[in-house]
This record gives C-alpha cells, sequence and structure tokens, in this order.
C-alpha cells in the first residue's frame, strides 16, 4: 500500500537497494572484525533473526586481512566500515567486501579518493556516502540543521560524481527525528539514488526503539528508504528483530506470526497481559514464512470483531474463552484451557498453510 | 518544528485538546471503576508519569455511580468510556466526567443519542466518537479500509452536527498501520475537528511500541493529531511513559533527560550496553523539567562530536574516559571511575539549571 519513491537500484552481493527491492535490513557486528570466528558467528546470528546485509567495522590492516575467510563464511553480502584510511579501504575492496561505508572528507586527498572509487569501480562495490551530525565538519557547513546535513552528503556524492560513479547509498543521520526527516525528505526530491535510513546513537532498547520507530518508520511510509539500521544499544540481532517488526507493521515484510491484543483496559475481563504473554512464548517455536494473524481478545466492545478477522483467535471473558478460526466461532473453552486450546488451533492452521 | 495542522479546540476539564494547545496524552485505568480506591491510585500514577487525561469504562450502573468521588479524587480530567447505553451516558456526564468517549451507533435510537447530547452540550462536555476496525458495521461499510472507517467516524460526526453539538474528538483506529496513516490524513483534509491518534490492539510492549510509534509517530511528523494514546497489553503506566518520550523524540514535549549512546558497533572500545544502562540507572533518581542531554559514546568517529554536543557526555575508550560538558573537554579518568565522574557532573548542571 505504500508508494515508495523510484529510486536507481546498486547490487550489494546480489541483494538491491533501491529500486524494485524490498527494503534491505541491516545491522552491524560488535566484534573485532580479525576475529574472524567471533565474526562469523554473529552474522549468522544476524543473518538467522532476518538481516539482508552485515557492516562490520575494518579500523586495522589485521581487519582488512580477516575479510576473505569471513566473506566465505558469511551467508549474507558484507559492508566494510572504513573511516579515515584509503588503504583500508582499497584492502576491504581487493578482499572482497560487497559495499563500502566510507566518508571521503575522512580521507581529504583528491588523489587518494580517486583511487578507492576506481577500486569499487571496477568491482563493482557500491559505496555509500553520507553525514551524521556528531561528526559535520561544522567549520565548513555550520550548526546540523537538516540542510547543513543534505549539503555535507551531497558535496561527498559529487566526490564520487566527479569520477563517473554512480553505485551510491546516501545516509543523513542524526539523533534528532525532526531534523533527520527533514534531511531525507529534502534529499528524496534532489537524487535518486537509494537512501539508507538510520538515527544515529539511539540509545537502549526502549528509548532507541521509540526514537528509531518514529524517525525510520515515518520515513518509510511516506515511500522514503531502501535500506535501514536501527541503531540500539544492544545486542544487534535487537536491533535485526526491531527493524524486521517495523517493516512488518508497515507490509514492507510479510510472513510470521502477528499477535493482536487488546489494551490494558477496564472492560477487560481476563488478565489480558498475561494471556498474551503466554500465547507469545508458546508460539515463539513456529517459523512460518506466511503470514498468521492471532487475536487475544478480553472485550466484548471490539473482543469478537477482532477475534473473527485475525486468523485464529480468542476472545475470553466471564470464565470462557470462544475460540475463532478462518472467521468462525469454532468452540467455547473455560479460561484455564483457552491458551491451549488456541496454541492448537494455531498449530493446525500453519499445518494445513504449509501444505498448501 | 513540526507545523501542526489548525484544529479547532476543545475543552476537556481544563486540558485543551486541539488549537494551539500541546499534543495531550492519555491513557484507560485497567481497574473496575467502581472500584474508587484502586481506580484513584491508578489514575494518580498515571498522572505521575505525564497522562494529561485519564479515561476510565463504565459499563455499569456502579461504575457510573462511583464518578463523583474519583472526580473528587483526581488531579487530572476524566473519560467515561461508553459503549451501549444512552443512561449510563446521561449518569456519566450528571456525575461530572469531564469527557465521553461515545459510538452513537452502538446506542442506536436517535432520541436517545439526542439526549445525551443534550446532557453533554448543556455541561460543556466534549464527545470523543470515531470508528474502529475491529467493531466497524461492515454490512454497511464493506471491509474496513481507510475510506470505509473514515466514513462510518463522519456518519458518527453528522449524528452529533445535526444537533448542532462541535465539541468533538475523532479517532480512527485500526490494527494495520497504513490503513491508520491514509484514514488519518484523509480525515485532517475533511473536517477541523481534533483528532485523537491511536492503533487499536497494538499488543505486548514491545510489538506494541513499534506498531504504535511508526503509526502514531508517522501523523504526529506530518502535523496530524491532537492527543494520543499508546494501546499496549501492559500496565497503563507503560503506555503513559512511551507515548511521552515518543512525544519528547519530536520535540512535542520538552524536558527531562535523554540519554544519546553510540549504536552497537566493532568500533566501540568499552561496554557501551553495559556503560549506558549504569548511567540510565544512576540518572534514574533525577526528574528535571528542563531538557538535558547526556551522551555516552565510545567511538572516535562520532563519540567526541556527540559528546561535545551534549550538555554533558562521555566518550570511553583505551581504557579511560573523557567526560565533556557546555562543549568543553573536563578531564580525562580511568575507565573504572568514568560514570562516577559522568554523574557527578550531570548532578552539578542539574544544580545549575535549577538555580537559573
Amino acid at each position: 500500500m505504500i508508494q515508495r519513491r523510484k529510486t536507481r537500484m546498486v547490487n550489494v552481493g546480489g541483494v538491491g537497494i533501491g529500486g524494485d527491492a524490498p527494503v534491505a535490513l541491516q545491522s552491524m557486528c560488535t566484534t573485532k572484525t580479525h576475529d574472524v570466528d567471533a565474526t562469523v558467528r554473529q552474522i549468522n546470528q544476524l543473518a538467522e533473526a532476518g538481516a539482508d546485509i552485515v557492516r562490520i567495522a575494518v579500523p586495522h590492516h589485521e581487519d582488512a586481512q580477516a575479510i576473505p575467510e569471513i566473506r566465505k563464511q558469511s551467508p549474507v553480502p558484507l559492508v566494510a566500515d572504513i573511516h579515515f584510511s584509503h588503504l583500508l579501504a582499497l584492502e576491504a575492496i581487493e578482499a572482497g567486501v560487497d559495499k563500502l561505508r566510507l566518508n571521503p572528507g575522512n580521507i581529504r586527498d583528491p588523489n587518494k579518493i580517486r583511487e578507492v572509487v576506481r577500486a569499487a569501480r571496477d568491482r563493482m562495490i557500491p559505496i555509500r556516502v553520507g553525514a551524521n551530525a556528531g561528526s559535520l565538519d561544522t567549520a565548513r557547513y555550520g550548526h546540523p540543521t537538516a540542510d547543513a546535513i543534505v549539503q555535507s552528503a551531497l558535496d561527498e556524492v559529487h566526490i564520487l560524481e566527479d569520477e563517473g560513479f554512480h553505485d551510491i547509498v546516501i545516509s543523513l543521520k542524526s539523533f534528532e527525528v525532526p531534523v533527520t526527516i527533514e534531511a531525507y525528505r529534502k534529499m528524496s526530491e534532489l537524487v535518486d539514488y537509494p537512501l539508507h535510513l538510520g538515527i544515529t546513537e539511539a540509545g537502549l532498547p526502549w528509548e532507541g526503539t521509540i526514537r528509531s520507530c518514529v524517525g525510520i518508520g515515518t520515513l518509510l511510509a511516506l515511500g522514503i528508504g531502501d535500506t535501514i539500521r536501527m541503531s540500539l544499544t544492544a545486542d544487534p540481532v535487537e536491533e535485526i528483530k526491531a527493524g524486521l517488526e517495523m517493516l512488518r507493521v508497515l507490509d514492507l515484510r510479510q510472513g510470521g506470526i502477528t499477535i493482536v491484543a487488546c489494551p490494558s483496559c477496564g472492560r477487560a475481563d481476563i488478565d489480558l497481559h498475561a494471556t498474551a504473554q503466554a500465547v507469545k512464548a508458546r508460539l515463539s517455536h513456529i517459523k512460518t514464512k506466511k503470514p498468521l494473524r492471532v487475536a487475544v481478545m478480553g472485550c466484548v466492545v471490539n473482543g469478537p470483531g477482532e477475534a473473527r478477522m485475525a486468523d485464529v483467535g480468542l476472545a475470553g471473558g466471564g470464565g470462557v474463552g470462544l475460540i475463532f478460526a478462518g472467521g468462525e466461532s469454532l468452540n467455547k473453552v473455560p479460561e484455564a484451557d483457552m491458551v491451549d486450546e488456541l496454541v492448537k488451533h494455531v498449530e493446525r492452521v500453519v499445518a494445513e498453510q504449509e501444505e498448501d
């Protein structure tokens, strides 16, 4: 239903960013890249959770040296995060990374930048450039307003374009959500390069999720954004889980179980929080790729309606649970049995879906 | 920075919704309203957490009877949630509630609706009407698309307008975020009544927060929405905390401590998650009304920049922590002491702010 803005597509080791490709989900390893085993283990965890692309930090020569082995073992394309050294960028390209995250402004010397861009072009490796409010050259661009961030990123883009390089992804990160939204909206009017969305340094899981969902979610809802990374001060697997849920909420990803549950409310006649949590825990083993909606309701106002609209639903109250599936009321069971009964029907419906 | 859509203002017991009033934050009690002590206790908890308005369920006569005593003890205006009985609505108005949440369609009889609307007008009590996808009259409106939800709500609005009643707030709730966004965007073009935002049955805290922040956050970022309720299957205090954080993220509320913290990242040289959590815990006693930004960074790329931009900041790495305040680097302490040092400076800055 979201009309996505049309961008040119870049190819990151077989995963498209932009064009008609689905919004790609990224995270970044917290391991030292030179620790190959730890890095591969974390890449696998991220891929398993749903990451399409994983970024690794390459601050030192030994990290670049580890790339070939990591690349061989990784199930997903890799992005090398390079900041100051053009030699590390060249090494990473040579080592087989699928994309670079680079700040040409940090490399400074035009000849060195040219060398990196040419090597990336020869290997057909996209480069993400972009501004980050925290590292903006304020002497040149002033206070990190949306316009300053956009201009700084455009200047980096122009350095690459001057070399005839167009496999570009742009990011415009800030901690400030209104500034970030404004910056991406402006940039999306100016260029057709795919955009990498993120709210930088968003913080611990609770506040970071709120900040990222408002910022990234708004842009995605407006059709802006081709790849996202949710920044949380947490295990990066949490970034992928939250990012995936955000994409599902916007129908930008399909599949998996969605639990619809009543809010806290004085109308509820069962302990909804405990019931919904029990249902969630009891369904966590189901890894279906097909979309399945499960409703847990405790209200005579919206309950039966929502339960009926779900693939499988429970409307509890008055000591009993009504079970619904496929829009039909199936049976009525005592409250003590309603979670068991709901789970049984979910498992049945999933099994039937798998047979289709 | 967000340009809010201009709406007419209604007055809910001294709290404005719409017009130039700040976006009002609501939640709903989970208590049985006839249990006065439990209800007042929860209202106090919600008000303490930041609720501007609290809704209570009034499904039975004994609940309506409890309203006068609750109203007397409540520090915030109260909304009575009425669904089927016009007599309960009349009782609640008589008992002194500050607003009604009503579905005229459920009351059906035009004479009974007229009676309620006239009583509300005489007492100058606003009424929230609106559609909820889960209880939409699908025989009449069809599948709950954005247009169906908007039309259903407009029909309720017209019932009130026909009585010359205009103290109206409108909600258009659905579990589907794209549908909800589309419905509110359409409605905001059609009427100037203030809008109550919510994503219904959003679910358990983790997924419900993601769903609500994307849905409500997008609308608020577009300037739409005059009051919000975040629906979580949780203690309603969690709804208020998350809703308040969402408003702060969009600069629709100011004040309080905001922690900026690095994401998980292979560049980090300290355990950022543990450090940021320790800082959050150590600062939780500070209840400042003034905005204060605290940065916890572990990165030489964005760290010092962000730490410098914060009111008080820490950039850790290499066994030491650099402490910043007011844009200046203050001192360098061993890693083991950096949280203590940061907290000390935050307390100092807060004390200085209080003196101003």
